[in-house]
Parts: structure tokens; sequence; C-alpha cells
């Protein structure tokens, strides 16, 4: 059964991403830095990428939120993303992490598990295999695309979760989102979403802007999923091939009202 | 009142950038490197981007004008800048300038000074907060946006353009541009491009095709602003909504001709 | 006369990367990333953009290809190129690189010269300047556009293929192939692909997919060039402006089946 409270709180996170309009600060990966910025604009949110370590730490001091995703990453990229973190940290702004690709190499792997070792992370979104590999689990990928299902992943990602205290995301046919206690599951979204590159990092960002207005980290993603899920559905409508596919996303995210969101959002409490 | 003459410049400037097909080399910003080349390509200017200090010079030999633009600098990209800059002052070839979220960090800040106080540059394309940053006035910013007004800072750029002896623009609803002597205004341009990612670094970079054509900063800066505005209002014709509104102002640059310019730029010289 | 069997293979290599959805790992430019990223996934090939001296051995292992691509290369980036690349050797993972604005400075002409020395590469794709000056011939350029014609470059291609013990490919109006014995041309593609930046790179990047199903380079890439073609000439049916062409050449991409590539498919067998 759907959840209409938390519908009727994804639609009041996207009324306060409009009138707030959180700076989101990204240290993100080459491939993807225009679109989630330009996602980030379309949702009302105002992003900003900027990695030189030395003015990450001022640049998240105006934040909302700060997105770490290790797409492209370099040990020089994952220094700066440290010391964002810290300082992010200290000031109290939330973080979440897309451990893009980890398990497909060791570099990436490790960078994963060091930033949520070195850093307290609010919310970490993945695809199975990413959250398979954090849990140390035999994982098979193929580059940065899962090779299992959110199912396979999902005791993993509970017990993860209690054991790095933060909140995990499996994005995937049917969304899970838990902290390690409570369960949700998010089934909006459409196939289409998988022929565009770097809707896991646009889902991710999507996080972001709700994490800076809503302090519960495991709502913020599971209502900012509803969102972009629904965002996934409505582009579905207007394009079946994926370069209009691609712009008609943005589109979504941009026209998408709050009504239509309490009403198109589709969540469950599983517990 | 409008000026015919300036607006019959636009057209001309138009017609010798589609003609020449002048070489604009970047030094520029991740985000809007694609998009950026596109709308270069879509004026009829010719697009290229390099940064490694091992080749700038020879780059900037071949090109028509140089873009150096800090959105997503570092140290090292900014010796690259130099580089290429005084390369290009030694040839003559124009520079044009973004100081992208001057004032936001003493990153960005300092090294936009460091260029205008080692190179000879033409062009300052920014913001309200960019260009009164670099006037080391107070300044409020939210990463790369302004929270200033373009007349806020008027006074600033005028002083400033003197100081530097260059051409200032600050793009807003309307656009200024001043060399401390001559003061243009451009009327033209539409709200969505706040909706885009990078309007404001395609601004510049058309300023940079503008400027490979027409020996005088202001005239060329104030055409430039002109087409790019119209292309905007054009783009709004077609797209209410952002992911196809980006796609409609490449689409504009391409499509707008001489005498539609000539008939469109709404160019005000207030002294 | 349009060879038949080509044609046809065409179809088959389309459906097989459809069917195996190859890895092809890309070394390459920050301009293209998202775009070549995008068709890589609308062919129905997965891509991955990975370019840390850390990881490229492992992250190549688990490919079908390698796309070298020095479009924005920095001396460390040609280092990683080149332990992707041995390990890529050893492992009989095909090579394809694109040595973009060879010719145009020192640091791109020794640098794809270096790679075509270290490297056993299987196919090297480039517009004619960058052809002629990896065979050492007088080349204008214009930054990364080419001044010369394919048939100008023709014979340099013949034998630089021989020497270098590679597939050669020069894309342009007609596109020419040849290992130095064989000599293809391809008649598809349409003038508005030039309007696009990187569709130079996307075509590099099709061959990648097509060497990951078809063992004779010269074939995998002829017939990568005819399905690139094609979907170039489709696109332009679609759009006619260079922002809405970018898009529809993706959904081309995408929506090419293996018949309409069968009889679309225009190859000529020259020797």
């Amino acid at each position: 059964m759907l959840d209409t409270k938390l519908a009727q709180k994804a639609a009041d996170n996207l009324k306060k991403v409009r009138e707030k309009r959180p700076l989101i600060h990204n240290i993100t990966n080459y491939v993807v830095m225009n679109y989630t910025a330009n996602a980030l604009l379309a949702c009302g949110a105002s992003p900003v990428m900027a990695h030189a370590a030395e003015e990450v730490e001022e640049m998240v001091s105006l934040a909302g939120a700060l997105v770490l995703n290790i797409g492209t990453l370099t040990a020089q990229w994952v220094e700066a993303m440290l010391r964002a973190g810290k300082k992010a940290n200290a000031l109290k702004v939330p973080i979440v992490l897309d451990p893009v690709g980890s398990g497909a190499t060791r570099l990436r792997t490790e960078s994963a598990e060091r930033l949520t070792r070195e850093l307290s992370i609010q919310v970490v979104r993945g695809n199975a295999s990413e959250v398979l590999s954090l849990a140390k689990k035999e994982v098979r990928t193929k580059g940065v695309d899962s090779l299992h299902s959110v199912e396979e992943a999902e005791g993993a990602a509970i017990a993860l979760a209690k054991e790095l205290k933060t909140t995990l995301a499996i994005t995937g046919k049917v969304d899970l989102i838990t902290d390690g206690k409570r369960i949700y599951k998010v089934h909006n979204g459409h196939e289409m979403m998988g022929t565009v590159t770097g809707t896991g990092c646009t889902a991710t960002v999507m996080i972001g802007a709700f994490l800076a207005v809503d302090p519960d980290p495991v709502e913020a993603t599971t209502t900012a999923l509803a969102y972009f899920g629904l965002a996934g559905e409505k582009a579905a409508l207007h394009a079946k091939v994926p370069g209009s596919y691609q712009i008609a996303l943005l589109d979504a995210l941009f026209s998408i009202d709050e009504e239509e969101l309490r009403r198109g959002a589709k969540i469950e409490v599983v517990r």
C-alpha cells in the first residue's frame, strides 16, 4: 500500500527546494557535470561544481548539501572530497555519496570505503553491485552498471546502513531506502532511464537537493527518488528514444508541480 | 532609443564570423565545454578546447581569439591560462575572460585578479557579483550565481574598466558594456536563459567569436550580446522548459540570419 | 557498386552489439565524454570512462574494446593511455585511437605517434589533416578541423596503414578505410554532422563497439561507419538545425534496426 503522508512530504520538499533554492556543491565526474547541473537547476536548486583543494572548504561553507561522486576519480580528487567532506561535517552540511563503479576496480572500491570511513556521510546511493561491493560481498559488475538486482542487495544494504550509521539507497526497478531500521521502497521510474548516461548520478544530486531542505535523510532520499522517478515516467510520455528522452527528463523535473508529485509519488513503507 | 548603426554592425559581425569561421581557443570549465563548443559551431566559428601547458602557446597562435574561463579552475589551469594569455598578447590575439564565481572563494577571486593583472585582457564578462568582487567591493554570491543586480554594479564596472584598461560587460536582465568612457546597454535576452547551466559562459564565447572579427572590443561585445540575447528570445518561442530550451538556444544561434539580427538587436547607447 | 555482403555484415554486427552489450572503456576528451557515452548506450554498448593510472589496467580487463582519444590530452593522460593500451594488448582487447588535432600542436602529433609506436593499435580514425600529420606530411589544420579532403590523404593512409600494421579510417564526405591492402569506402553520412561537436569522436566510439564483436578491424570499422553515417542521414530527416540534430542523431543510433541498416549501408569495395 502506498503511503500518502510521504507523498505529501515529497510535495512539501519540492516546494521547499524551489523556495530556498539551496546551493548544492558537487565534486563529481566529468561525464555528468553538465547534465546534473542542469537537473539541479530544473528542480529549483542552484548547482556549483568545484574540486580544487584550495577552494572546496570555502565553497561547501556556502552550500546546503555536498554531493561526492567518484565516477571519474583520481587520487587527487579523493583528497579534495575528503577535505570538503570534513568541512561539511564540521558545519553540519549533509553529504550524499555516489560510489560509481565501486566493485569494478580497487581504486573505486577503496576510495568509496575510505570516504565512508573518514567522513560522516548522511546518504549513500548506488546500484546493487556498488552497494554489495561496499558491504564486501562478492560482486559481478560491468564497469559502472550493476549485474545484480536490488533484491539481492537488500540484506547487505540493511546491515551496511547500520554499520556505517548512514542511509543507504539502492536504485533499480524498485528503489530501496533504509537506515537499517526503517525500510522504504519507491515504485516510481521508467526503463528508459537506463538508456541515458548518468541517470544514477542525477538521482544522487536530487537527493542532495532534498537533503538541503529535509533533516531526515531517509525521508529526504525517499521523496527525492519518488520525484526523480516520476519525472522519468513523465518524460516517457513525451519521448521513446534516448536523445529526446534525456531532454524530456530535464523538462519533466522542471514542469512537475507539487500537486502532481503528491498524486504521483509511489512510496511504500515496508517497516 | 535603440541604435540602428550598432544593430547593423551586429549583422555585419555575424556575417564575418560565418565567412571567416575563426578558430576560438578555449581554456574553460568542464561543465560547459560541450555546450560552448556547440554554441561556437552554431554561430559559425570553429572551437578548440586545449589546456595542456605544453600546447597552449601553439594552439593560441592559430586562433582568432582566446577565451579564459575559471569555472572549474585549479592552480595548474591558471598557469596554462597565463601562458596562453601571454602568447596571445604577444601575437595581438584578443582575450575575453569569464571570472566565474569570483567573489565566492579566494582562489577564484585571486585567480581572476591575477589574470587581469598579468595579462592585457580585451574583455571581461561576468555577472554583477563577479564584477563587484573584481572591483574589491563587498559581495554576496551564491556559488556562481549573482545576488546583485546589474544596476548595483554599474558604477564599479565603469571605474574598473578604466583601471584595468579593458572592456567590462555585466550580463543580467539588461546587459551593460563599458570601457570606462562609452556605455552601451543591450535589451535583448529572456528569463529562460537562467534555467540552463552555462548561459553566462556561452555569452562569453560569443564575445570571443565577435572579437575575432571586430577590432573594437566594446562594439564586438555589445553586438555579440545582442545576438546571443536575440537567440535567447527566439528559443523561448519554441521551448518553455529548460531541457528543450537548451537545445532551442543552439538552434536559434544557428538559424538567426543577418537581417533578423539587424531588426532584432536592441542596443542602447547611453554615452 | 555497393557491396551487399558488407551491408549484411553491418546488420549482423549491430545485432551482436545489442546482444552482447560489450563494455567499451574510454580514455577520452572532456568535451565529448557525455555525448559519446550516450552514443554508446544508444547503439547498445555499455560505456565506461576511466583515466586514473591506478585503475585503467583493471578497467580495460573488463572491456570489449579500448578507445583512446587525445582531444584534451595532457602528458599525464597519455601515460594512462599507454598503461591501459599495454594491458589491452596483453589481453588482446582491440584498441581504436582518435588522434584529435594531430598536426595542430607538437604535443598532439608526438602523443599520437608515440601511442601508435608503443602500442599495437587495431584502428586509427581521424580526419584527413590528422592522418596526413601521422604520415609526416605537411599539414594545414584549423585546431581540430581538417583543411584537407579525404582524397588528398588517401595515398598517405594506405602507406601508413602498411607501415603501422593497422587499419586506418579517414572520415569525411566519403569515408576511406584501409589496412594497406583492402580499401573500402562508405558513402553514408550527412553534412549536418559537421555542425555538432564531437561527431568524429562519436564515429570512433562506434568503431570501438563494433570492434568488440568483429575480429576483422577493416570490416568492423567499415560497418560501424556505415551505421553511424546512416544514423546521420536519418537524423537529418528529423532536424535541420544543430541542437536538435545532436539529439536526433542519438535517437537515430538507437532506433535504426538491423534491416534498416542492411538496406541503408552504402559500402563500396575499392579493392
